[in-house]
């Protein structure tokens, strides 16, 4: 049984991992950090957690915290991870970043995209990318792994067997992302008011959102190639889910087969990344509340394009499930520990 | 390890036990009964068991399945569960009718607002009526168990322990209760299509709503009185919860603490029903996915009155997760085995 | 043409307001008063009006506008119209406030539900209760309305006929009300976050609530009994609309026909109250964006209760239609001018 | 004062087409067509409309009905239409169909992608397409207007400019479209029901939708090439509105304002085309209830791609909004006649 601390605890992220690990056998939460409601019991600020969690709110002192716990989770905006961590806490803990701040290998593209000065660059290299379908046995060594983000997960596996395959052009590409509300975040702003969000969708960010970056340098790796694309998010009016629908130009002569063999290759013996059969299309809600991510794809023989298509929940997958994951790997755990949550449907 | 047979299994309460069953450590599920599909890839009906079921649907035959299973669930509309069973399949295998066939003791009563003619009467005096909080020892040793509507427990366990003590007027009861939609169930209706419940909410049966005299006979055993009350049900759009709120006039003298000491002491060894702490008003949001029901109440001293309130998922303390929780009684189980999950937010 | 100014117009009510009067054809707005926008286009703050309206917002300046304009809508919280009215002005426009202001005759009263001082409670006898179906010959006279809430408003006409005939106990009344989100304003709070709401149902201020008062109020002058009654709200994932059930105890001998014709008797010749056909229940939808309010019932002959229902737009006949129909009836325009608007479905 | 019949005037747009009649000032609704619905009271059907429409619902015959009205609207499924026009009737009648029957010009192409055979081939050649901002001159002379589909007014409209002034690759377009669930129907079909789309989302009729080869057609003329696109429709958890996210190649030495210039040519003078101020995206929500499309664009200088964003109520100008838009050029009323609706927000 080792113990974990969350830095963020009280957002929709944090919330989600509460949930997560409360159904872990090897991990008990010894410390649940939340700036904004320091010494209030946890339960009273999600009460969903009302007689399974009797804990009071903590400050975000990841100094004490280290010395208290095997494994942190950081679940805070951007920066902060980066301003606390330092070599003497990562010889004691290991972390798992949710935020973006060890995500991109080059400080530059990061300082640019987030308008931040990284505070501590000399750990981007040591950090894991933690995509565990892609990264696994790197992820096992690491102290130090970046969670990737929810956009990112859902658009990068959709699309890394092509790219890794070489099966389409990777200049070609373009991302129209949709996601639920909760990937927004718990702060009260007019923009995520109920009534400013239900019957509505829009396009934001376009052309400038922060997970554009991401989805590239991976893709560049996973392709050998410098990559650059179109990500387009946008906002549904519902809690959960992110859907990811990519375009790009197949190569000559790849057909349906290739393209599905690609998808198996990677992915069949992959417990997390389902495959659907042929002609199903993803949908949000299948993966609710579970760490899946179901993908697909079509062709279409008029513009010799492929359409492929990623479902994943945002909380699960493209956050706390996926944080989950990298440590069951981490401690050598078993990777699925915890994370056998089955979709609820309806 | 037991073996269950779920006959409707491809209703949203079916869909729900396969969930639920699916975690569970002492039953595998030998038979996913549909008429509707049958012969058909139950992850076919329902997407997000894709990977997890890879059985097909079964016809809905009990005689055949009493002999494969230990017990069974019916899933299904009222009168086919009464039009199945008997001595022999009894015998054989134990039953949990999620429908309202058992669930009624006096068949005229039944009769009269099911408007069907009842099929198998001699099974309704052995049959317990499955709310384990209250029937707890019954369950353990029954053959035939009627699980409770979702209404029903909402409304039953918010009112019981006010009833059981007498600190209500049993004759001034009126409960105003709001679901979500999947409580509707599957079926193709222009009434339950997404443009006519979204934006929308509307009282139905009013005054004559079948979950009525189930919870007046159960209120009834509670106060040792004839109970009659007002019962209005009402649409929400959303998909899964349950909240009542209730009305009653007091009993002269009872206060706040009695009130709360009624409460705590029916529930507080109680792992699924939560009280909430003083002001609090439960929220359907906060025990989705879970099997808890959350009740509160608020004193109206200007009219003596008291408002009692309660929440619960319909799919899973409402249906399938109260389902579960009988049969764990029945077979000798943990009560909990398969039902400690944690309610997700948002 | 007169000329019309709003204070507090960036509000959801404010936004409502200049929908309803740009296709009003006897007003012209000449003051978008916003404290919070000022000198912003209004059109920046509701992209909906982009190309309808070009005007900036202005302050809240009562005084200045009295000067400019014939009649003020004031949408603005609770004690600011209180605060600013005073005699000059109201020498020179009239005025139809749509906070709680002036709603209570009896300042203690509104001191204490409130919790804030009044600031001018020597307006309160002149005030009229703009519910013109009831008080349609004083709105005609009046320099200053208080337009009533939406909750009120729902309220008060379903039970009104009742109360004003003698057909029901008083004492028994019970008001169960559900509310879309757009009731709770704009302001940027958690509890009105989209994934707050979304797929979550709960009442708030039970017992407590500030609109009570006003409903037993009016229909303490309806039926000329004081009246003190239980009023529930509850908040409903939707953007628009309200429900109200009502209970209450039915006099003796009262049948359906004589429930009937008192509908029939103060609404049949009500434009804006539409007395459904028998068993046809209320639902918001079928009134959203107009400013009907659709009211039926249905007794209980086995409790002897009527279960009384009505539902409405809360921004429309609960708020801005409202003050426009008030507004017609100061200036002696055509009541319905600017509010024959047809319900959309969906 | 024209008389209108509607065939299909149960459907969503069918009652959309009775709210707007409603309030128009030329016409008069003599006849609602409904098949399923012969001799019961529309109101009946739609209570929004209760005692605003007090007529039976009629069969749909054309013969008859071409006797009796000015124009007729046929708001029915594809062929019907197709089946019951002849020479007879359009020489007595005038027909806005909002059907797909006459929209595509080649008879292969339309029996190709909707599967059935064309009835009246010999009427498609003068058919005009009623996209009013394009074809605004054919329209006034027209006798058989073929109603643009929802996916395609939005498509097109939002990249028309660019094609007909040569600013982008014809080649390189992607369409990626989400649309509210009122464009599915009223049919009661499971996949509809409000547990199956209510926190929800997924892609469909992926790279086989009927709407693509009209987008092509029409932006074939536009732009003077054959088309080939992609276009991927998507199924929203709201009841109306949709959203066209569209990619496309930016020519050489095309710049923002080379766009800009571009929508301001053809859309400066139109009322019901909104171009949005530099960096606003289109929101469903703000055109909800009217007759307005917003679009918008973004360049991204990395990728020399531009991004096309349109929104438009799916059941106004998607439908209803744009039949009565062309039945007014043709009768010679004023254009915008009956469509002056405000959007609602929220």
């Amino acid at each position: 049984m080792i113990k974990a601390g969350i830095i963020g605890s009280t957002g929709y992220a944090g919330n989600e991992l509460v949930r997560i690990l409360t159904g872990h056998k090897e991990v008990e939460i010894k410390w649940y950090g939340s700036r904004s409601y320091i010494d209030k019991k946890y339960y009273e600020v999600y009460q969903n957690m009302f007689q399974i969690v009797d804990d009071v709110c903590m400050d975000d002192n990841m100094e004490v915290l280290a010395n208290e716990v095997d494994v942190i989770f950081t679940a805070t905006p951007q920066g902060l991870c980066a301003s606390l961590v330092n070599e003497e806490i990562l010889s004691k803990v290991k972390i798992v970043d949710l935020s973006a701040d060890f995500r991109i290998k080059d400080v530059a593209t990061y300082e640019k995209w987030y308008g931040i000065e990284h505070k501590s660059p000399e750990f981007i290299e040591e950090a894991v990318y933690g995509l565990c379908e892609i990264n696994r046995e790197d992820v096992k060594k690491a102290r130090l792994v970046a969670n990737p983000g929810c956009y990112t997960t859902c658009s990068i596996l959709t699309i890394y067997p092509l790219a890794k395959e070489g099966l389409i052009d990777m200049s070609s590409i373009i991302i129209d992302a949709k996601s639920g509300t909760s990937g927004a975040g718990r702060g009260a702003k007019v923009d995520n008011l109920f009534c400013e969000v239900n019957e509505n969708m829009k396009a934001y960010g376009v052309a400038t959102h922060r997970h554009t970056p991401e989805i590239e340098e991976q893709l560049g790796y996973a392709s050998g190639e410098n990559v650059l694309l179109n990500f387009t998010p946008h906002l549904v009016p519902m809690n959960r889910g992110i859907l990811v629908t990519a375009y790009a130009n197949l190569k000559e002569g790849v057909t349906y087969e290739t393209v599905r063999a690609a998808y198996d290759k990677y992915y069949k013996e992959e417990k997390f990344v389902r495959v659907l059969d042929k002609d199903v299309c993803p949908q949000t809600k299948w993966v609710e509340g579970s760490n899946y991510v179901d993908v697909n794809f079509k062709i279409d023989p008029r513009t010799n394009r492929i359409i492929m298509m990623g479902a994943l929940d945002n909380l699960v997958k493209g956050a706390a499930g996926q944080a989950v994951q990298n440590m069951n790997l981490m401690f050598g755990f078993k990777e699925t520990e915890g994370l056998e949550l089955v979709p609820m449907f309806p």
